[in-house]
């Protein structure tokens, strides 16, 4: 099983995928988490380079290569070798999150996302969990964080963001929204009871 | 008018684009050289991530992904640019060493590339020059220097790379052949005489 975690910056999902992972080990499941981009030797250097403070202006769909890039290799390395021994993989971000920033939050064709995402043959998730705030919220909860590259965008365009993965939300039942402004305790709970019903069926 | 020099390793390449491009300026034209990957802030990192030795596996669609994530930015802040201003620009590797490399050297589809160039919307040469020397002399030729990840390769890729050129110099009449075990003299009287024809028509 193959779950991502989706949101934008101080939603709590690295919060969540912590406690979710201890929950499905206690119950006997094996569990890795990765986060994008990164994860591999060369994912994680382009990890610094994608979040990196520039003065250059990246082209969106250099950035959908470089998270693309990351992503293939993380796929070959991490995802698919895990899924395929049983493991459960979650991510934290993927493919929804490339089409919510670089498409919905900056113009990328979401066709050209997909017709990639296939022809490179990567993993999809089989759920992904959204975990809704606000900007506003947003803004207040990673104040204190030094604000890297993307974190420095305009509160429009997280506006953008989160209207794409609402729009990701109605077109997709593979896809859950869970209200990130409720408390941690209620989001782990929901967020449990969703995987461990996909994991019944 | 948009130029690029292919050919493998110790092609000459290099020397030769040094030799045009001041031809080209005595004759009055603006010309500006690049190199692939890089030319850009976030072009020559890449150009690390890419050449650095490193033990691990890279995919050849993560070399694509890579090479195309700094082309697009090159082709933004460089080529286009460029080309607008009437400059001739001359390449150090194109589309072309992306198909000769990763698709006849390491078997990506090159459909995939083709249409991936064309979804980006990344300048296409005019004119292509490839030096064509074969793979023996290539490594007599780089043997003094530290060979990069590239570099490193086994001589029978170099010869599917190099028959790959063959195979693309076939198919398109803006892609034409140099004999580069000629004298330096040779080559470079060739290459003024195909590029002022060009340039007179």
């Amino acid at each position: 099983m193959f779950i991502s975690f989706e949101g934008i910056e101080g939603s709590g999902k690295s919060t969540q995928i912590k406690i979710i992972s201890e929950t499905l080990q206690k119950k006997g499941y094996k569990v890795i988490s990765v986060r994008e981009p990164g994860g591999t030797i060369v994912g994680e250097k382009i990890r610094d380079i994608f979040l990196q403070d520039t003065d250059e202006n990246f082209d969106p769909l250099t950035e959908v290569l470089l998270l693309y890039a990351s992503r293939k290799q993380l796929d070959n390395e991490i995802i698919k070798p895990n899924l395929n021994k049983g493991t459960i993989v979650i991510a934290d971000r993927f493919y929804d999150a490339t089409k919510a920033y670089q498409c919905y939050g900056k113009g990328v064709d979401i066709n050209l996302v997909d017709s990639l995402h296939e022809q490179l043959n990567i993993s999809k998730p089989d759920l992904s969990i959204y975990i809704d705030i606000n900007p506003e919220l947003s803004k207040e909860r990673i104040a204190n964080r030094k604000a890297d590259r993307i974190e420095q965008e305009s509160i429009e365009f997280f506006e953008r963001v989160q209207n794409g993965y609402l729009e990701l939300e109605k077109a997709s039942d593979s896809f859950f929204l869970v209200d990130g402004s409720k408390s941690i305790k209620n989001i782990s709970d929901e967020i449990e009871r969703l995987i461990i019903d996909y994991l019944n069926v």
